[in-house]
C-alpha cells in the first residue's frame, strides 16, 4: 500500500526546495524511467501499475499512481532518484560550450538539454535563475537526457568574465549564424524567453549571433530559445563537428 | 460581471468539439493577446484585470480571471477570437513545404508554427490526427504565429501521393542534411513524437533525411521534434534562403 507519507513525500518534490532537502527528483513514464534505470542515477523508489512490470518495482493501483502524478495524466512507471552531486571540477566546467542566462520554462530546458545530448555537449552553464534541472517537467522533457548533460548553476556573470573564452551571446539584430565561423572553444550564451540576456553578461560578449529570419517576414520578432538553440548547435555542428 | 455561462462557454473552449461546434478559440496573455488584436482574426471577447487596458476590453476581477484561464497562472488578458475558415485554395496548399504526421504535442506543434513563421512558411499541411491547432496550449506556444501560419486537416497520405513534389521523411537513419542539397519545391514531412511517420506516407518518401548526431553518442535516440524541423529548416534557409 501507498502510504499517505510517501504521497506527500512524492508530491512535495514538485518543489525545488524540497528536492534540495530530500535530494530526490521524480521520473514518469516507462521510457525515460527505463532509460534513467540504465544510468548512474542511484534508485531511491519505482512504482508501477503494471502486473508484470519491466524492471523491479513496487506495484501500486491506478488510482494510487493517479494521486502521486506531477502530471495531468498518470503514466504506468514514476520513479524517485537520488540527486547526484555533481563535483565541480574546474576542467570539466570550463568545457561548457552553452550557457544558460534566466531560462525560466522546464519544458525551454529540457529541451535544450536534449539537443546538446544530441550534439555531445555534456556540461551546461547555468545562471542561479535558471529554472532548476530537477524540476519533474524539465526531467520529462529531457528524455533521458537529464543522465548525460549536467547543468551546473553558478554565478554566470563571473564564470563567463573568467573564462577567457569568445563569449558569443545568441539574440536577435546580430551577426547572422551563416556568415559566421564557429570556433571549438567559444560559448554560446542564451537568454531568458521574454527579457533575453542580461546586460552585465552582454556587456561582456564578444559578438552578437543571430538565427536570420526570412526577409519579407516584419512582425514576428523571435523565436523559442530552444528552436534557435538547436537552430545555432545545429550550423555549429555543420561547421565543427 | 463574469456570467456563469459565459464561464463555461469559455472553459469549453479547451476541447476541439466546443471549438469546432462554437467557431471560437481562446488566447491568453498580454503579448500574445495584443498580437492578435493587430491581425484579422475576429475578436469575439477581451477581458482583462487591468484598470487602463491597453486595448478595448472588459473588466473581470482577477478571481473571475482565474475561474476563466485554461492555464495554471491566470494572465491579465483573455480574449476569444472567431476560427476563420480557410478557403482550400489547391495553389495555396500546394506551397506547403511542411507535412506533419500526427504531431500530437501542443507545445510542439505551437513552436512548429512559430519556427515556420521565422522561415517564411505560411502552410503546413497536417494530417487528420495531428493537434488542433486552435488548441489553446498550441496558439500559447505560436507566440502570435498562428495568425500568419495556416495548418491545413486534410489526408496526408492522399495529398502527399497527389502533390508530385520531391517528398522528404525527417526521420533517423537518412542521409544526413548537411550532405544533401534542398530543393525550394520539396516537401518536408515530420512524424509522430512517438511513432514517427506512418509506413503509408513513408513507402512514398523519395529520401529520408536525419540531423547527424555526435559520433560518440550512442545512447540518445531522438530529438525534440520541433527541435529537429527547427534544425532541418534552418539549413533549408541557409542553402537556398
Amino acid at each position: 500500500m501507498v502510504t499517505k507519507s510517501l504521497i506527500n513525500q512524492i508530491k512535495q518534490l514538485k518543489q525545488k526546495k524540497y528536492r534540495q532537502k530530500m535530494g530526490l527528483f521524480v521520473a514518469e513514464g516507462e521510457k525515460l524511467v527505463g532509460e534513467l534505470f540504465e544510468s548512474n542515477f542511484e534508485i531511491f523508489q519505482v512504482l508501477t501499475t503494471e502486473n508484470t512490470p519491466r524492471f523491479s518495482a513496487y506495484f501500486i493501483s491506478k488510482i494510487e499512481m493517479k494521486k502521486l502524478t506531477h502530471f495531468k495524466t498518470a503514466s504506468n512507471y514514476l520513479a524517485v532518484f537520488v540527486i547526484p552531486k555533481f563535483i565541480f571540477h574546474k576542467g570539466t566546467i570550463l568545457n561548457s560550450v552553452i550557457a544558460l542566462d534566466g531560462i525560466a520554462d522546464p519544458g525551454n530546458l529540457g529541451t535544450i538539454i536534449r539537443t546538446c545530448d544530441w550534439f555531445g555537449i555534456k556540461h551546461i552553464a547555468c545562471s542561479e535563475n535558471t529554472v532548476d534541472c530537477f524540476n519533474p517537467k524539465v526531467v520529462q522533457a529531457s528524455m533521458g537526457s537529464i543522465a548525460r548533460v549536467k547543468c551546473h548553476y553558478l554565478d554566470l556573470t563571473k564564470f563567463l568574465k573568467a573564462s577567457n573564452k569568445q563569449l558569443l551571446a545568441c539574440s536577435l539584430g546580430g551577426k547572422t549564424i551563416y556568415n559566421f565561423s564557429f570556433d571549438e572553444k567559444s560559448i554560446l550564451i542564451f537568454g531568458n524567453e521574454s527579457k533575453g540576456i542580461s546586460n552585465s553578461i552582454l556587456e561582456y560578449a564578444n559578438e552578437i549571433i543571430s538565427v536570420p529570419k526570412n526577409k519579407k517576414n516584419n512582425i514576428i520578432d523571435s523565436l523559442n530559445v530552444s528552436s534557435s538553440l538547436a537552430i545555432i548547435l545545429g550550423e555549429r555542428f555543420r561547421q565543427i563537428q
